[in-house]
């Protein structure tokens, strides 16, 4: 079923309202999570957000989070989201790290004690109209096996970098640190077909094609896949994201990072306070004028956009170009909603008292 | 043939004393090169002395470089090298970004018109004795193909992550933006032997696992190998180091970078000076007490290296661990070079009139 963009963003405003956040609040929610349904990151949208609601009422979310900034420097910052909703909490310490950045040239934020931030992508993206590179990463609960490993010790813990150009659009990469991200194996799982080899492993570290297998004690593989094809290096930028986001603000990290449903219980002996998060924000002018920078860049993206392509395929892509078409259509023709995810909304607006919303089709 | 550090480090020094560095500089070139050939990095050491020595005979390297910040805000530079060995340009510029690190919590430097800097691990653990973490990127000529292309667009362009802990030894992530570094498909060649799928593509796109296919027009591919494999990914990260080293700075970047061999003709209309590097620092106490945040980075590693191994596998690594075992070997039994090396370092040394060294079996 498709939904307009205005309609499910008004949903999910009334659902953030009716168990408590504030106006205020509600509105930057709703804003991040639909980034993800508008780009066409449909795992971390509207899918998510029973899941939002099931962990305040399992009491593992505040919604009247007193978000604050506990140490700082002047280009650094830690805060503390008071278990918020991390769809809040980010864009807060992303203000953070863009203030400091107009201060000093780079801004650069740590949080601790926050909950899941929907796209990475989104958070980075704030950055660009303050003529400014933004980064955003964070962990996440543990379904990655390190190399050599059959055990879960990472989370998929995104990277986002969002560099602006001039008249061509922003270089935005948004990507897991596996080598798929958990949202295309539960799409496989619902089509109730095979994963490529590469993607997972079993509970013995056998390679596998099941996408069940993370049911059974498997786990998602680091980008690269294998020790021969670099997976050292994807479990090597997990850790490093981990570190920067959670050990450096005093969040919980690798296998004792909290998971997301609700009816998972929260690790024992936590080392630290909920899911962490890490910003960065760094003025362009700060190293060369903005102008001639942007100017460099769309001569770099028109150059990468012409590189010869392979047989079978037209162009190259940019990070950032199918998420910003998938932007243009969404917003024109609605966001397709499947089945599943209707009625997981209708029946979480109905125990909340939330009217839900027509489809354009409907 | 086995050579010993020392002697190793007096002959390297002398080359570079000979073709006109400062004592200063050759002590500092020496020091980032033979941390490659110490660490069990041996493409990126001494046999690549010849091929400086080559850059300098052609005047594309300034064996006494005017090497000097440009533009600076509290957090921020750009450097420009002077044209003058990577091998010093680096260490200047990362001093920059630990001071203004130890200023105002981070420091960042971009530098343009350098030429290569050794392993890029070397430069990012020179901010860990100040407990600090230190990052170090650089672009490279280029040998990568996008994702759905067949042109070379993009250096191996490398990204090291150092990271400092109490008792454990530090994390130290350092790895070519490839699925494969260049370096090991050269072990390949000399070894006639065939590369496993998923390292290179031939000059129309389709795998190959010929090790010698960058000669014949073929590319080097992203980390991830394959689309499907996320080498979307992989392409994403070498474009934020060749924008974050070239763009920033104004350095030659994508496939304008320059070529290391010196019978390469540098590219027509490069659109910025020389290649380029990005480093950076944070104090760790700007976001939390650097004791506490150390013996957090002692439980990390500590779990992380006893996260159940999988069938065949003793133990799980950290990164930055097998470079510290080859340290302790190689310190202690010597550096292992091989015949063609050994060859090319006694005939730069007959040329610029400085005595080889003898190997310890020799």
């Amino acid at each position: 079923m498709i939904f307009s963009y205005s309609d499910l963003s008004v949903f999910t405003y009334n659902i953030f309202k009716a168990i408590g956040c504030s106006d205020e609040h509600a509105t930057i929610a709703t804003n991040a999570l639909l980034a993800a349904d508008i780009r066409g990151i449909d795992s971390h949208g509207v899918a998510r957000l029973s899941g939002y609601v099931r962990l305040w009422k399992a009491k593992r979310m505040n919604a009247n989070p007193d978000i604050k900034i506990v140490h700082e420097t002047p280009s650094t910052a830690v805060v503390d989201g008071d278990s918020g909703l991390g769809l809040v909490v980010a864009p807060f310490a992303m203000q953070v790290a863009i203030s400091k950045a107009r201060n000093v040239g780079t801004g650069w934020v740590s949080v601790r004690n926050s909950n899941h931030f929907g796209i990475a992508g989104y958070h980075a993206m704030m950055a660009l109209e303050h003529d400014m590179i933004g980064m955003a990463m964070t962990n996440a609960s543990a379904l990655v096996a390190p190399t050599f490993s059959v055990e879960r010790m990472l989370g998929t813990n995104p990277i986002a970098v969002a560099i602006p150009a001039n008249k061509q659009p922003p270089f935005v990469a948004d990507f897991a640190t596996t080598t798929a991200a958990n949202g295309k194996l539960e799409i496989l799982q619902r089509k109730n077909e095979d994963a490529p080899l590469g993607w997972v492993q079993d509970k013995d570290g056998n390679v596998s094609t099941n996408a069940n297998v993370l049911k059974q004690g498997g786990a998602l593989l680091p980008l690269g896949s294998d020790r021969e094809h670099g997976s050292h290096k994807g479990y090597a930028l997990g850790s490093i994201v981990d570190i920067f986001s959670a050990v450096l603000s005093g969040a919980s990290y690798g296998p004792w990072a909290p998971p997301f449903p609700a009816y998972v219980p929260v690790p024992e002996n936590m080392p630290g306070k909920g899911l962490g998060h890490f910003f960065g924000a760094m003025r362009i002018d700060a190293f060369r004028s903005a102008d001639e920078f942007k100017q460099h860049m769309d001569n770099w993206i028109t150059r990468f956009r012409n590189a010869k392509p392979a047989k079978g395929y037209d162009k190259v892509l940019i990070p950032g170009d199918p998420e910003r078409e998938m932007e243009a259509v969404r917003m024109k023709e609605g966001i397709p909603i499947i089945d599943a995810v209707v009625e997981d909304l209708k029946s979480v607006g109905e125990k909340l008292g939330v009217k839900f919303i027509s489809s354009e089709e409907g």
